[in-house]
């Protein structure tokens, strides 16, 4: 591992560490910070407070994001009828086999005292595990005429694929998301909506999770079941393994034929329409909380952390309980009136639990709040507050004035000291591949912790190489990059011209 | 019908009229309005962007007040497995009969080219109706002592009721609500939250809706299954039912056990917990509806409005439209960037599709959104706007610089003047009465759109008569109304005596 994460040598609040086993110190960050936990109903987890919390802000920021560039919410069922999935041939193929049926309408008491299911459903209901064909049927409806597009819509909603290995975040049998479908009347505009989202979440990952992704193509075996061509953003956890944090599908005429979304056109014809969906889920936390935690548990970047600051009161005597609680209030209210972010608040916790100072700065250090802020007597005759900063441990007494003055340009050297950091550990783990010996070598380290990163290689595009790969090594094409100069060259496969590299990794 | 709502006389944009046909001329006003419609699925229905738009302004307001009031926001599961909704037997029975069953994880193609539901579940999960059975499992992992009390949380989510006979957001298989769940460590802190939730939902009913409502208690054979008591927050439509809009319950102990939330007390005992549990849902989207609107479409409470005020280019000529369209821009801009509500934004529509102007003011006023402004030629000239109320009808021509400064008290007063129009109109329908006789025919008019209204009557409690009068005249105890000044008396059914009088209506 990168020694700057190393932390070997000492006590650490997660055990097992990142070198240790990965997988496992992901599971215990996770619990240590109340973000979620497994429920009893298989493969379905619980979002804790803190951890909802983080996907409200995130909820908050892209729906803005979405509202800004003309898009408006609505709700569509939860249910989807047998008949619709299989409209569309790749759809079926891709969900039928991992989705959640629903066949009876009530539950009847047996002999035995137990209920059993009753009143079967003429035709079984799928628990949506995405909505375009549901959302497909209505949108055939609403559209007449080219003057009723474009329809950009919005969904935030819940969505069930029965997972059989589920992981709290990255992989679950529900999950929360949001699912954007828009219909166009042209195949161009279509197109500048599907890069546009792309855009969006690109923007949303760097500038708010911290997270640098890289913007792509999938290859026809990576795309969403029935589209035309998926569309990418691709972070770097710090195991080195790739995560797909979002994605945004050109469904060409797919599911307009599929949907029979017509319309009759400027011309007087009757065209089918051109979609678009995209989206990203609760799956983001698990990219937040791999990108920038460390052996001491959650790190957050200050966008979206439920709260910004924690206020620790030191009380050494009972006499000093109301003087320093006083300073502590006034501190909150003072902080908690600052804006940043468009006029957002600044999110201030007070914790006066009756608890042993250290636990109770661990448990914070353990959820990942940016800044600490110690007040006890002596700080109140100085006037003086001792911060602690999570990013980088660092530990300073300094003036209140100075703090209450200083601490969104903190907060924000903060988000950007994280996104940096991301972005270095990316870059030195990524590496141009020029042969199939070194890209062979460079993804089988004898170290379980050590995934490689990402190779920047020549590729012919050939899908029996892609099966091969991920057969031999666990690799995929994580994407086609989008590049500003593209360079042509060999395929270090197959020998055949290619015309740019694409980005190899292994992948969550 | 109220002479104020009667347009009889005169062509009404929604067929049928109130006084026509209440339930029919609903469906249009939703309809028109482009609120809602039903979907293919059963009893589902979609929600468009002018009706989800309410919602989460809905869902904005009362977010807030949940958490000033210290709740915290969390996702459990969808499903809730078959064995947990055994376990609490009053629940079970309110629940089992009217309920989506998953049976089946997977679809597999059949002989016969279709999908059927394949690998069966070993036991079936239930799509939630309500979670008390699923968050009750969870605390009882959170809650080992008194110091984790109390447990306040709130969830946004969606739910699953079989119903069925459906009515767009009034009943519908699936809804969006809120849930919110919390766990005490005694008795009078659990109903002390109870009552403060209760008081809550009051407050978004009359100061955010406009509606006025009951508070009280539900006697038992209206209780929330399982629930120790109900309170309930009660509504008047104007076909003069009562429409319950909120719920907040104390649970006791009954889930407590049910559910093994227990917990070491302070003095070191093994002690239940107290718990309660209140919703509101998208049914509050039907009361609105029904609350305000009349026989032109939708009125909208401004604080509620997914826009306060739409502009409305009038363009007679090609030539005046680059001058006109600019003014337009320029007060849009001016308008959306006015505050209310705690720092909120104005939100302004700039309609200047190629309409006719009747054609789209008219689809305006069934929007009932609550501010209309004509800017042309003249308007221009003179540096004046014409302003139509949806709330009085009233138009006048006024100063823009007047429009701009007034306008955030006109909506204000608009809000208010709803609430005390909706007022009037419960209290002109509702009577105290004396007599059985009185009673009957208050509840027996003729006229099929006149439900009688409400009657104040002293009660003894007698749940053989409150079946009676549910059988013979439709009619229920919507509440045990919460009175500054309680007045006893003598039951007008059996003469027993009363504590006070309870509130009789038919209802929703």
């Amino acid at each position: 591992m990168n020694s700057s994460m190393g932390k070997a040598s000492k006590r650490t609040a997660i055990q097992p560490t990142r070198e240790e086993n990965y997988p496992e110190w992901y599971q215990q960050v996770v619990k240590a910070a109340g973000l979620a936990e497994n429920s009893p109903v298989r493969g379905c987890m619980v979002i804790k407070p803190w951890g909802y919390t983080i996907w409200e802000n995130m909820q908050r920021v892209l729906d803005r994001m979405f509202k800004d560039t003309g898009h408006k919410n609505a709700y569509f069922p939860l249910f989807i009828p047998k008949s619709y999935l299989e409209k569309e041939a790749q759809h079926v193929k891709g969900f039928a086999k991992e989705c959640a049926v629903v066949t009876h309408s009530r539950l009847e008491m047996g002999e035995d005292g137990k209920l059993h299911p009753a009143s079967p459903l003429e035709e079984p209901l799928i628990v949506r595990p995405t909505s375009e064909t549901i959302i497909g049927e209505l949108y055939s409806k609403w559209v007449q005429s080219y003057r009723d597009l474009p329809i950009l819509i919005n969904q935030w909603a819940n969505v069930v694929r029965w997972e059989m290995r589920t992981r709290l975040f990255l992989r679950t049998t529900e999950f929360l998301w949001q699912e954007g479908h828009t219909a166009h009347a042209t195949e161009k505009e279509a197109w500048e909506e599907t890069r546009q989202m792309l855009d969006v979440y690109a923007d949303f990952a760097e500038n708010f999770m911290a997270m640098p992704v890289l913007k792509g193509e999938k290859t026809e075996g990576e795309r969403f079941p029935g589209a035309v061509s998926t569309l990418c953003i691709e972070a770097m956890m710090q195991d080195r393994k790739a995560l797909q944090a979002g994605t945004s599908h050109f469904l060409g005429q797919n599911f307009a034929k599929a949907s029979d979304i017509k319309f009759l056109s400027e011309t007087g014809e009757q065209q089918y329409a051109w979609t678009t969906s995209w989206g990203v889920s609760t799956r983001l936390i698990g990219a937040l909380v791999m990108t920038h935690s460390d052996d001491d548990g959650l790190i957050l970047p200050p966008r979206l952390a439920p709260s910004q600051v924690v206020i620790l009161p030191v009380i050494p005597k009972d006499e000093h309980r109301g003087p320093v609680m006083e300073a502590c209030e006034s501190l909150k209210k003072e902080l908690h009136d600052l804006r940043w972010l468009d006029g957002q608040r600044l999110e201030i916790e007070l914790d006066d639990r009756d608890l042993r100072g250290g636990e109770k700065m661990w448990q914070w250090i353990k959820k990942g709040i940016p800044l600490r802020v110690e007040i006890g007597p002596r700080d109140l005759e100085s006037g003086s507050v001792f911060v602690g900063r999570r990013d980088t441990g660092e530990k300073s007494s300094m003036s209140r004035e100075a703090f209450v003055g200083q601490v969104i340009d903190l907060l924000e050297e903060m988000q950007n000291g994280l996104l940096k950091r991301a972005m270095d550990f990316r870059e030195s783990n990524s590496r141009e591949i020029n042969s199939e010996a070194e890209f062979r070598e460079f993804f089988s380290s004898k170290d379980e912790s050590d995934h490689g990163g990402f190779a920047w290689s020549h590729f012919c595009g050939d899908p029996e190489w892609e099966d091969k790969l991920q057969k031999e090594l666990k690799v995929t094409v994580r994407c086609i990059p989008f590049l500003d100069s593209m360079e042509e060259g060999t395929c270090i496969f197959t020998g055949k011209p290619s015309k740019q590299r694409v980005v190899f990794a292994k992948a969550y």
